[in-house]
């Protein structure tokens, strides 16, 4: 098991379910012998925005401001805001971050997003990602509340879309893929807690136990599959490689060939 | 074409494409007889984070704070932030709202996921969306800037999703559908500008030309197709009715059967 985690946390309620399930993950993992950090955002009144204010000895391009480019190259020049060090610093050292929060429109709140703009930032990087992202010693995965019941989200599901064949997968797909396996994180399934507050005590209840059981095995779970780096060709816009495309059609799903 | 539009506009820099895009729209849309309303979230420093200050008189659970059920609460009691309150004026008056970001990790800034949480909040209500959602008269679309070409979004891209046969409408379902089409919206085609900060001077004012173009005859636009509320069981937990499902398996596609 990971000896290092961090979570992410993103309630204003200490009563909330989110904070329970926060609770019963630094428990559960510090009986495992794990050392856990918890970033509290909403305690921390950790700013949003991402803006100027971020980097510090000002701007190389204030006129024309590229938060990306000008977030990377403070981060190399060790000139990021104090906030965004501290979170980096923690970053560093986990084995294993875990993002507990309420699902807000399909995603994770603002305050949270603030988070992964200001402190992600300057892992994005065109020449190290997805699996040979800066990140691709540690593990990562996302842990939330809904309002909705399962059902919603299956392939016939109103939140799902019957075009794509969607699930809470496809919903979940920019923060699974377009941000922590893009950053190199290996990615486990997400622990997903369905409308606890439409449920009984004993619901809940059965909900963190489940989260705490899990936890307890949670390194030896394999994380989701991702396409690697080097199926898609750099010179060419990084699509997909003949090869490999000719490999998929015949074994049916990219996934099964690697 | 609409009468009156709001932009919500994220970007920090006068000199930014964004801005220009911003600016761009102002101008085509007012040369059209149009009313347009800027919400320039920077500018005006709004607030990301959700939080129990959007109530005022006090939250009903303060212990367990809910905030989507505290902020339609409160919303029905006339109790929202003042910030809240007026931009929900200029939404309840447009006829289109323009959202104009620079894509950040796969989706909006966190300031403007923050207008989203907040201003929006009061519309997540199960009984009347998608295409019963309370906006459903006006109409909404994403304009964005991304910084990479428009090929890693194929589906054969590195930012595709093979499995899921991934273009960036997957990307974009959770910003689409999850939240404007939720909320009822008509939701116009994306307009993307791709990669403009890596471009040439001309293919940038090709970019905006393309965009002033396209504003002019927006009106003569069929908005994207989604699913209609009424294709699903509320009884049975909102699952796809059984003969629609079966019209589906005919027809091929949902949306050639409507």
């Amino acid at each position: 098991m990971a000896k290092k985690v961090l979570i992410v946390y993103a309630h204003e309620s200490p009563a909330s379910f989110n904070a329970a399930a926060k609770d019963a993950a630094v428990a559960a993992l510090t009986a495992q012998g794990c050392t856990v950090e918890v970033s509290d955002l909403y305690a921390m009144k950790f700013k949003a925005a991402a803006t100027t204010e971020d980097i510090t000895g000002g701007v190389k391009n204030a006129e024309n401001f590229c938060y990306a480019k000008e977030i990377k190259l403070a981060s190399e020049e060790g000139r990021l805001a104090d906030d965004i060090k501290k979170e980096q610093e923690k970053l560093k050292e986990a084995d294993l971050v875990i993002f507990q929060f309420p699902m807000y429109w399909s995603s994770v709140p603002a305050i949270m997003k603030g988070w992964m703009d200001r402190v992600l930032g300057f892992a994005y990087a065109q020449e190290k990602r997805y699996s040979e992202g800066i990140f691709k010693d540690k593990k990562a995965m996302l842990s939330f509340t809904t309002d909705c019941p399962e059902s919603v989200y299956s392939d016939t599901g109103i939140n799902g879309d019957i075009g794509i064949n969607g699930d809470i997968n496809v919903t979940l797909w920019p923060l699974q893929n377009g941000i922590l396996n893009y950053c190199g994180f290996q990615v486990f399934d997400p622990q997903i807690f369905w409308d606890p507050a439409t449920g009984s005590p004993e619901s809940r209840s059965s909900m963190l136990e489940g989260w705490r059981t899990r936890l307890q095995s949670l390194g030896g779970e394999v994380p989701m599959y991702f396409a690697p780096l080097d199926y898609f060709d750099k010179e060419k816009g990084f699509l997909l490689k003949p090869e490999v495309k000719e490999k998929y059609a015949t074994a049916g799903r990219l996934c099964s060939i690697c």
